[in-house]
């Protein structure tokens, strides 16, 4: 675990850290519904970060990456980073706040939708090569033309710190109303959101003496966390194949030591499993979510076993879905 | 106006009332977006009933009707309407807690999406001939036959009573937070929501000495309500076409003359418009909300000089969408 972790296991803290992020942060509800807690067989709290702004989670480890940014003073060349969508989103909106030059490096196969998003932060955008070493090549060479500093989607210990602030709040908000939670459940892509929530519900279990443990839903197509976890070292996707389109890409060295240290279960679900899951969430609590959202819930639902009777909080990531384009439910998929 | 409402016209009698109701209900939260305010040149307050017990609105004036019904003993032959979806979505599963039998008359040509909502609530459904006529013979019938009262979707004085209560909700909750509204916004069909609206913000003016004003957005193929109010008497639609499906019906003899006290504009909107709107209130707030919401919100952005820096609350009526066959915003129509 990296060094940068360490003064934060102390609870006081993160929990000063993350009341600090907070100002910056829309505090996003927690809903429930009692038919999807008697589809599922337990008790299911979801965290809506679809509400949050920019409408995704990303917002929270971005302002926590500027926020250690600007204790040495901020880039005068601006920040740089290489996203598919929702970091280059948050990126941008937070950077426009604070007048801080953004460019985002995307794939030239990013769908439209993303890079109008994107666009409209009034962040610069740079297109590549649709592959992962384009990607981190024409950021490298952002940072040594400009001076840049880059700003990782999933890789920084501040954004994986800032990611976990969701899964605290959720806890807290969870036990003001009188609840302790069993367990904890996001999605895994390229790991931050994971890594971030796994220590975040330590240090929580510190300070409460609770036992609280996390889990991740991951696509079978891209499933390289799952096997990350069971190898003991960082596997790879060859050609990952999957409709969450945020979670083809891969963990990395700074959040895959905390996954191992803290996160107790990876669950893998299929393309039809996490799209029905979407739809029930959508049908269910009238919210708009996106299909990377699912995962968790997709496995909740497929080991009814393993979180029966239980109290399940659940991060709902994001909500920036291509309604126009998308095809809801498993028949999409046909 | 009918009698019924004469003691509801003392605010705290109609306040007492609708905390009471309240207690069978959600409250449901008040959402804003500064991008939307920014598209609108006003501030929006918008009230998501979409997140109603049953999905809408219609659980308000379903439980006030019932609770002036258990006022004399509930009948043992139950209740019947007739409904081509939320309102006999609310009824069956406010009858299924009290387990009180209910019927429900669908039009044969409803939506299966709807007509299975409605037969999960375990209402008895009855279909009939796809017209108005068909409808209220067959809600005769039963009555006849079973000895059944009717709750009326729309033109009964304690289920329009109870429809007011989300404005006033509204009201109140904005008031909390210091803002006194200048409008509230609602769709009219049937004009049920209206007229409550309507009357509630009467009341609501007589006890804060506010002059809080009511508008509605109509379909332009539905328009009877705005010809309506133009003629002084009840008009009629020939054959009306819009893609908002709850609002091919027609004022009442109950409602009407509350609106007529009550309402001071009705603006049609074209399909296009209710589309577009219904899309960008998807996008921007990241809730689903059915189709026959988004009149309101396309009159103010029709109408930008009525509504200019002004505060604007709107009532978002339900959010049953069919998603696997709702094709989302103006384009949808092509």
């Amino acid at each position: 675990m990296d060094a940068y972790f360490q003064p934060f296991l102390d609870p006081a803290r993160l929990k000063e850290r993350y009341v600090r992020l907070g100002e910056s942060l829309h505090r996003t509800p927690i809903m429930t519904s009692q038919s999807l807690n008697q589809a599922a067989g337990c008790s299911l709290h979801f965290k809506c970060e679809n509400f949050q702004r920019s409408g995704a989670f990303k917002m929270r480890g971005v302002n926590n990456a500027l926020l250690e940014l600007s204790a040495s003073g901020l880039p005068e060349a601006g920040v740089v980073t290489h996203s598919s969508g929702n970091h280059g989103q948050a990126l941008g909106w937070a950077c426009k706040e604070l007048h801080l030059p953004c460019t985002v490096i995307m794939p030239s196969n990013a769908p439209d939708f993303k890079k109008r998003a994107v666009a409209l932060t009034g962040a610069h955008v740079i297109q590549c090569t649709p592959t992962l070493e384009a990607r981190i090549e024409a950021v490298q060479a952002h940072q040594a033309t400009h001076g840049s500093v880059e700003i990782h989607p999933s890789n920084q210990p501040p954004v994986i710190l800032g990611q976990g602030s969701a899964a605290w709040e959720l806890l807290e908000t969870c036990l003001e109303e009188g609840t302790t939670l069993d367990w904890v459940g996001v999605p895994v892509g390229g790991g931050g959101l994971l890594a971030g929530t796994g220590f975040a519900v330590l240090v929580w279990n510190l300070l409460h003496g609770t036992s609280v443990k996390v889990f991740a839903g991951e696509p079978t197509g891209a499933d390289d966390a799952f096997r990350s976890l069971a190898s003991g070292k960082i596997e790879h996707n060859e050609n990952p194949q999957t409709v969450a389109d945020g979670m083809r890409t891969e963990l990395g060295t700074f959040n895959f030591p905390v996954i191992q240290k803290t996160v107790t279960a990876i669950h893998c679900v299929t393309d039809p499993e996490i799209l029905a899951s979407q739809l029930l969430v959508a049908e269910r609590l009238k919210i708009i979510v996106e299909t990377n959202c699912a995962p968790p819930l997709a496995a909740v639902l497929k080991h009814i076993d393993i979180f029966a009777g239980q109290q399940v909080g659940i991060v709902l990531s994001g909500g920036n879905l291509d309604l126009q384009v998308h095809r809801w439910g498993a028949d999409g998929l046909l």
